[in-house]
């Protein structure tokens, strides 16, 4: 596989993975969600450890309401988290 | 670094190693993606070697219409694609 194509295929593993902890195997519950977080982002959002925070990303990411993170809502969120990551690298490395 | 933090780190190397090839070193121009699609994502897209497919997903990518990807428009497109993989095995799996 490719750079790119392993890169997809580990954001998909990743979700597979905390997907199937409980509930639908399908979607993130918010439980699901406070884990993947504390595990897979522990440099970029302190949600795991603040409630509030959490609360506020996972309705966010439940764009249809459901209570469920499907993987298209969360594949938004990493792409949008990487562009910040790229932005933030553009603006030290023009510094 | 995690497996999404690695993934997320992937995604952007891939970007800007065909970004800085020509011109403006923080989008890609139409070769460059061309390349890219080639090099990057063989098994997914025929796009390398039919021009026409090209122009039209180079046309949908460039939001802005600047004749440029920029990281955003390209992470969306691999959002996307990422999708539809999963969606593909999925399926598959459901079988």
């Amino acid at each position: 596989m490719s750079q790119l194509e392993t890169a997809m295929a580990m954001t998909i593993a990743v979700f597979d993975k905390y997907a199937k902890m409980q509930g639908n195997t399908r979607t993130l519950t918010k439980a699901e969600l406070k884990t993947l977080m504390e595990k897979e982002l522990p440099n970029f959002l302190s949600a795991g450890k603040d409630k509030d925070n959490l609360d506020k990303i996972f309705k966010d990411l439940d764009n249809n309401g459901d209570s469920q993170v499907d993987f298209k809502e969360f594949v938004t969120f990493v792409a949008a988290l990487t562009c910040c990551c790229h932005n933030y690298f553009e603006q030290k490395g023009a510094r």
